[in-house]
């Protein structure tokens, strides 16, 4: 198997940003997630990169949803990054992190009137989902005497190779106001006193493997702002979203770069604006492509049992890693502590959790497993601990982070404590 | 719409208990799981009842899983139930509950080291899941100088009409000793010194609404018992899980009761153990049945917004209960200020996440709904805040207990500080 440019493989044990995972993991205990800071960063900058090759104002925004761990943030905001937010966890996560108010963006279809005072206090923009919620911020904005800069988020009703529920640009998708309704949204925001529409905002779904749509994307945005333009919004920034996938499958799926993106997107963009004769900062808001690879979530197998299949029983199940149950999502997997052994037989790695759908991945040639090996799932990075639960009562496992050498505990490990001590603030 | 017998109308406010829940929304918050208590401990007592008038020998183990939370643990045991655990934490949960570990059976396919010597310090009957899990207990025993009693998983094999994900008795499922090996199995525990092997288990899947199911898996069971005697297993107690539905969808989904079960179940039970000559207790496992109906998710609305579908936007997503999202479950939605308002317009419920596929429901019947109205999603009681996470950084809400005129909270609320303290045990 093409191992991830931060795995490699010393004396049969599998290694992350050079460090072994056997020892970590008996270290650090088991389940755990283990991410190497440095590829973030070399994420990021080849992200930052191809687009900045073409066009001078570019701004990355870290979709935050991806994983929202601070040491992450931090590093992300160290290389310039800003923040996708869609919450007020988030937003409050992002300043902590040291990310400037003026580097987010709040996102989201649902914000609460204590949402959106949070993002005006702070000064942060906002992507206005409905007419409704521009109502209710221009009347929180004035409360707070306040000006608000916004976006819209569009819904350009594109169809885009991807699980149907993260394709987020469909013309059914809940986000965004229908394409053909904007140009009223953006008059109506113009009328407004407290709210300054300055921006324009998309975002058409996450694992795309394909770059197509995001040029049809591109297009598609191009034509709104020159509308925009002409009804006189002074557009000063254009935010076409995030949405480039990862290849899960190592051997099989494509792998489209940042300059695959960027050399699709940026002409489109380019000539548009010379078209309508101006030059906003184009925004784009990567996560899974910025952390999903950076990541292997390590898991000791308790026991091996023959049944209809080959049941190789962990301790990490979609307590901690959804994405298989969730969305029929592949992950590959390694024998971390024999990686070098050949693979001799089909095995299905089971969690621990009480149902049937709680497979972290089916049928993968693996050399023969025994009770106490130890797993690696990579590529678990972006929508791995961002989407865990104490399902079954399981305390959440520790996160790590290998950077330059050393070793840091990035989450500390939960135990039943963590799970009890709220129900214990009174006693029955 | 019918309503479950917990919930009322007054004065066109939803109320859970007696309570009005505009009034609980307002004074603890949204989003807020509500539960009656009193209508758990109805719907135990249904249950236990009908098992207990055809036969004496009968222990409700509660399915812990389904919602864990201490104050319903401690009802169910001043009720008298035990308790099926699935983990370490479920363990400790029921014994601080009070329950006695002999109310205990620890379930599980992938159980670590640490939770079976958990177990066995306690005394608590293990199931076992295969034979490499059997071993592991026998040298764990060993070293702890204890004698443990088990029983095993059988896989039945059946088919059951439910979701994939959570039919747990299938040929194919990752649950249980097929069958056809499990005589095999009791030969080997017969022969170990540690493990006493006292009785048998099986759990054909959750959320069933046909008995029919029930009665072929007693069929099985008793058939396995038969040929266990023969093979000299003091059986002790027979296990049959739980299963039993509830009715989702008020006006269509048949609503079998416990009766139903037991009509159907003891029968071929009874008549098996007659002829095998011995009378074990039988033991059964309810999750779902027993907490299910007892429970409101209640929900504010921030937004409303015609695109596509009229999207009612709350403050609930799947980060609060995910079983739409993972299922497709259905749940009925009640506008809980207006409950009486009749029905204009058809509204899809949608939650704060960042994906398209958070939607708590489609395209319901629903009055004029507003900016600031309550949504009550029902039936939210069993696999709800249990499988709750804190995406999009969002701190979980509280969950309060109704019962008998008072109202305590059973859950604080988290806020942010819960999400960021485990990430600052030390400074980056």
């Amino acid at each position: 198997m093409k191992l991830p440019p931060c795995l490699s493989i010393l004396s049969g044990h599998l290694c992350i940003g050079g460090q072994d995972c056997v020892e970590i993991a008996s270290r650090y205990g088991t389940p755990l997630y283990v991410t190497d800071g440095d590829r973030i960063i070399g994420n990021y900058s080849a992200y930052e990169r191809a687009l900045h090759s073409h066009y001078s104002r570019i701004r990355v925004l870290y979709a935050a949803k991806a994983n929202g761990n601070l040491a992450i943030l931090r590093l992300l905001k160290e290389a310039g990054a800003g923040a996708d937010v869609f919450s007020s966890g988030e937003l409050s996560l992002a300043l902590r992190a040291g990310m400037a108010p003026r580097d987010l963006l709040f996102n989201g279809n649902s914000k609460s009137p204590a949402d959106l005072t949070l993002a005006i206090r702070n000064g942060v923009k906002i992507s206005v989902d409905s007419l409704d919620e521009l109502e209710l911020i221009e009347s929180l904005a004035a409360e707070e005497g306040n000006e608000v800069e916004i976006a819209f988020r569009v819904n350009p009703a594109i169809e885009v190779p991807t699980h149907p529920k993260i394709a987020t640009g469909l013309r059914t998708s809940k986000f965004g106001i229908p394409h053909e309704q904007i140009k009223g949204a953006y008059e109506v925001a113009l009328s407004r006193e407290h709210v300054r529409p300055i921006g324009i905002h998309c975002h058409i779904g996450s694992q795309i493997l394909d770059v197509d749509p995001f040029e049809k994307e591109a297009e598609v945005m191009v034509r709104i702002a020159g509308s925009l333009v002409d009804l006189g919004v002074p557009l000063d920034f254009i935010d076409l979203g995030g949405g480039l996938g990862i290849p899960y499958r190592h051997a099989t799926d494509p792998a489209p770069t940042p300059e695959d993106y960027a050399n699709r997107v940026m002409p489109v963009f380019l000539r548009g604006m010379k078209e309508v004769g101006i030059q906003p900062a184009l925004w784009v808001e990567p996560g899974r492509y910025l952390v999903g690879d950076s990541t292997v979530l390590l898991t000791r197998v308790n026991s091996v049992k023959e049944a209809h299949r080959r049941f190789v029983n962990v301790d990490a199940g979609f307590n901690l890693l959804i994405r298989p149950m969730m969305y029929d999502a592949y992950h590959e997997v390694v024998l971390a502590n024999r990686a070098l052994d050949p693979s001799q037989i089909m095995c299905t790695i089971a969690g621990p959790i009480c149902e049937s759908g709680d497979i972290l991945a089916y049928d993968r040639p693996l050399p023969i497993v025994r009770a106490g090996d130890l797993i690696g799932v990579l590529d678990t990075g972006a929508y791995g601990f961002a989407m865990s639960s104490q399902y079954n009562a399981r305390p959440r496992c520790a996160e790590v982070l290998v950077r330059g050498g050393s070793i840091t505990v990035m989450r500390r490990a939960e135990t039943i404590q963590d799970i009890i001590v709220p129900m214990e603030a009174r006693k029955w």
